[in-house]
């Protein structure tokens, strides 16, 4: 009998040592970013109840939720697409007597029916602020998203910025579903013509309107103004004020050099999800946007706690294969000895004591061992030698180990 | 219509910021232990392909998995109750072409079926040592469980060491699978007497060495020393020696001060997966082992390489569990603070320029606030008076961040 072929799902796949450290070291600075900010990390379980998660997600995530019956308890439950509803539920259960502002983080893998050829599990991390006000809260959570861009390392990076608001009301003024996904249509593929023939069955008043939001995106100060000139009626008007008043609160706020900020007006992703201003945030290296975010004012509602509440969250494999594809070197790692010979346990021990990577060998290790491995050196005590992952050799004195850490230091073998 | 209750499945929960502060501290601890010792981390998907990763799972672990069909591709798959058996993976499908010693280590969740009230997701980390001989593997791989054991900062840790071959030895004596099995459950519960009445099952010169094996355990000379005198096959005395020569060489290459050894000749646990030396870690505050590993030379030829391997797996929760239950603090964090008034992006971009966690706070925040929020203090700029999470206040120089900090390291503040 054949067995069947090793093979993984579609969708998942392994990191091997240089992957997993790019992914490694970029979850680690970008938790680091967000406890700069304040920002008190939680874990949450991979799987939950499906009623319980699904009704914090949006009509897109609850798509593309992974559901099972778990055979233990016979109850259904879901992989989870996204995290922020389970911080959603954890802030309005357990930290439900906690006053607000709340600020919370993530990281965590995410796993996503596959659409097309895409990625089922996704690493991402991410920050909810919780009870924070307009315009202060949205500002803080873009100059967090801000920082974490600046810890990708990444060139290029951009934030735009939207509210729903214009589009709401546009969409809301469509005389029946078929009118109103005709509008959305075009506007999601910025397809002005197509939006010209969809916008017929507004009113004369508010056709020019969604017209117009096609085209409201680019350079922020200009398209905001642009927008301001248009005869919205009053609340819509409201909100672009409160998207000016986000940019001037994020000026102040954030980090120096903050990246550039744009606004489109005509995005309508996590549409029915959000109530506010929200984001998207690129880098040079990435088609997609690597982050996304905003307010949801009504999220933690559906868990019980009425609480305003604004975050993003950011795609970890994304960043990563952006700085792949520029040729960004690999995190630096601290050097790694193989030792060989009589003494080697203590050798090695001296080198782990002084912050090198360090291991015993019991046969010599050769060069191309050492490049697979991911070892910088072997240190032959038997024939002092000192012989590198780039197939160079030197002289290796066993009596002192301090000397060694630093020429280690000093001469990297890029592996 | 009522709508069901926000609940978490049975043996799944969440961490809140201080339960998950020690988690990563332990988890990042022991991962830092593992790459000083040259280990290489990989990461793997939380699910795969269930025929795929039952190849690698013992029958207890097997009978754990929580299995389902993943919608997407119609594939059964289950989620991963164990990492072991996806590193043997990668081990013997992507790194088939690396010569050993291959290095890699893990740390993520697993996911289990739950044996009564007991805990579904388990974090967890781990290392494999393959193509590693005897007595050298298993030596490393028992030192590196020392240095992670001492790396959790718990008291009165201890190793406790087995070897397969001899209880393999008796129940393979056993006339058939009914007496085989009543020998193990006597073996398992440690019952001298019990096992005398199973034992009669064996032939004259078998059924004393299995009685002995129910006391062939203690403090690891003298118990190995009095196995040794009793007359085993030569292949389990050849067993008993190769242990021997594992704790000498584990002598040699651990860090100082080593946990004791102590030896189980009885220990069952594992059987089935395991082919050689195999143990076990205790520490104080833990009810049950909290690392476990050994010798599972056929694994990775279950996935097509033929390659010996060794490794272990320790419990993160159960570390966790057992420092919380000695009362042992959460990992020091930095200072935290919340800045109110005029001024106060800057003050809080310099705070986070120096190390220190900041955010604006649009409120002067209370000190009880602080205290829920995690934060130590409010620099409230207006009134340039610093209130701390203990309610006391200070005089604060607003011109001078510096001092601030240094006053913050100085005079940390309990929260």
């Amino acid at each position: 009998m054949s067995s069947p072929p090793i093979r993984l799902p579609a969708g998942v796949r392994d990191f091997l040592p240089r992957a997993a450290a790019r992914r490694r070291s970029l979850a680690g600075r970008v938790m680091e970013v967000f406890e700069a900010w304040g920002y008190a990390r939680i874990i949450t379980p991979v799987f939950e109840c499906a009623d319980v998660l699904e009704r914090g997600l949006g009509s897109d995530a609850r798509a593309s939720a992974i559901r099972f019956v778990e055979p233990g308890s016979g109850e259904v439950v879901a992989l989870r697409p996204d995290i922020t509803p389970q911080v959603a539920r954890v802030v309005a259960t357990r930290l439900a007597d906690v006053e607000g502002p709340i600020r919370l983080c993530y990281e965590g893998a995410v796993t996503r029916l596959a659409g097309e050829a895409g990625q089922r599990e996704i690493l991402q991390a991410g920050i909810e602020l919780v009870e924070a006000g307009e315009p202060a809260g949205d500002a803080e959570v873009l100059a967090v998203a801000a920082a974490a861009l600046a810890a990708s390392q990444l060139p290029e990076t951009r934030l735009d910025l939207g509210h729903v608001a214009p589009a709401r009301f546009v969409l809301g003024a469509a005389p029946d579903d078929a009118a109103r996904a005709r509008i959305a249509a075009a506007l999601a593929r910025k397809d002005r013509a197509g939006l010209k023939i969809a916008a017929r069955t507004l009113a004369p008043a508010i056709a020019p309107l969604a017209e117009a939001l096609v085209s409201l995106w680019g350079p922020a100060e200009p398209t905001l103004a642009k927008a301001l000139a248009l005869p919205w009626p009053t609340d819509v008007l409201h909100a672009l004020e409160r998207l000016r008043a986000v940019m001037v609160a994020f000026t102040e706020l954030a980090d120096h050099p903050a990246p550039p900020l744009t606004i489109d007006l005509g995005d309508l992703r996590g549409e029915g999800y959000y109530t506010g201003v929200r984001f998207a945030g690129y880098a040079a290296g990435a088609p997609e946007a690597v982050l996304r975010g905003g307010r949801y004012d009504e999220l933690i509602g559906r868990y019980g706690r009425a609480a305003r509440a604004t975050g993003f969250a950011i795609d970890l494999e994304a960043l990563a294969q952006a700085q792949r594809s520029l040729g960004q070197p690999l995190p630096a790692s601290t050097a790694a000895v193989a030792v060989h010979g009589a003494g080697a346990p203590a050798f090695a021990r001296a080198l782990r004591a002084a912050g090198v990577r360090a291991v015993t060998a019991s046969t010599a290790p050769t060069a191309s061992w050492l490049r697979a491995a991911g070892f910088d050196s072997a240190a032959l005590l038997d024939s002092r030698e000192l012989v590198r992952a780039d197939d160079t050799r030197r002289a290796l004195d066993t009596a002192d180990v301090r000397a060694l850490v630093t020429f280690l230091q000093e001469n990297p073998c890029p592996s």
